[in-house]
């Protein structure tokens, strides 16, 4: 049965922020451009379900940081499948230093969808197809938790531009975090403390539609919700830091 | 006399836009970073300031791009400094694809701060230091354009948020060039065309403040003004796509 597959990271000057840390953002990123790497390296990804019209799009994400890796800082990201349902698989990240600490994990769960229809086609196949990629390692944290209903205390408009959007014209997974992640204080999204992260994509939103992303303040951190002008949630989200 | 340096680079998946090529925004991310490794490497990046407590600022800056590559595509940027004047010190850049065609070129002008008082320092003495640093190749194009007075056909408020920010809480760089290009007819900005940039930083913005970002419209491009909430210009651009 197959391994971890390991990829080497070191942390560029435009992933950090002012305090020259690596933000939960651009960590996210690496994750999710891993699981790409990975996909497609082992043959199921967006490159080779393009010849069908499907392809892959993330449904829940939970992320784990202990600690945040500075500028020029390399680590490793460990990922791999451990299950294929007929929706959902579930594709796991550990994060490491240089010395060989883990620092970080992911639990990601990935949606097959037909590109024309926008619905849900049955995995089952890649599973069957692709059982050598199966890892018998069991995520290594609680999947992406149930986010309860969100009321929110501040409000902020954002028009969906040019630098949102992906291929297909969608904003890109990355933006939905980033823009939450700036309605927080500054003393917060910046403190360095662990942090769990828990999202949930719900619904696609378009180049030139206007989001209002929610923000409710918690004892240790925030949850947030990103509707489209259509009234649709788009995207629920939760993070929490640790008390040190 | 030194030669050129040449970096390599790879189009890396986030530094693409929906046509799957890489944004005008973020070639001149990887300009800008080239310039900073560069600098670095030969013993006069902000790294080695530091210690006086003066840095690099980004004055002037011209980008030529006759096309942009494609996601994965490499491509390599061959940099020199061509002239320290007292306040300004010139350096420049070419653009070689895969197959060695020139495909762009850029030349930035650069002053050195004093990070207290966030003046300008006179910075012969680096011309001195490092006359070997100085290649006698002149600049590929056309030194920064004077921008003429903007008049505004549209106007966009962003407040200054932390993904804005560098690790002086001032807005980076490369967030004013997202900002305009986001103004943009999606047609116009993804059009592929060669295209010519010139930007004018001014001032600098800071976490907090509420930016207005003016767009002129013009027959080929835009010109661009961004005024921080007190009033004073901190950037003027102007973009221009050549006809096909």
């Amino acid at each position: 049965m197959a391994e971890k597959s390991v990829y080497k990271h070191k942390v560029d000057p435009q992933e950090v922020d002012f305090t020259l840390h690596a933000s939960v953002a651009s960590m996210t990123r690496t994750v999710l451009q891993v699981a790409g790497n990975d996909a497609c390296g082992k043959g199921f990804g967006v490159d080779s379900l393009q010849a069908d019209n499907h392809t892959w799009v993330l449904s829940r994400m939970a992320v784990e940081l202990d600690s945040l890796p500075r500028q020029y800082d390399e680590y490793s990201v460990g990922t791999w499948i451990s299950d294929y349902g007929r929706v959902l698989s579930t594709r796991n990240f550990t994060l490491e230093d240089a010395s060989g600490r883990e620092f970080g994990r992911a639990v990601t769960q990935w949606a097959m969808i037909d590109m024309k229809s926008r619905t849900a086609v049955d995995l089952s196949w890649v599973g069957d197809k692709h059982s050598e990629a199966v890892v018998d390692i069991p995520s290594p944290t609680d999947k992406p938790r149930k986010i309860r209903a969100v009321n929110p205390t501040r409000e902020m408009e954002h028009r969906v531009v040019y630098s949102d959007i992906d291929f297909n014209r969608h904003v890109n997974t990355m933006r939905y975090l980033v823009l939450m992640f700036d309605m927080l204080p500054l003393e917060l999204v910046a403190c360095g403390r662990p942090v769990r992260l828990d999202v949930h994509f719900l619904h696609e939103c378009r180049y030139g539609q206007t989001l209002i992303v929610g923000c409710e303040m918690q004892e240790r951190g925030a949850a947030f919700e990103v509707r489209s002008d259509d009234g649709t949630v788009a995207v629920k989200a939760q993070v929490e830091w640790k008390e040190e």
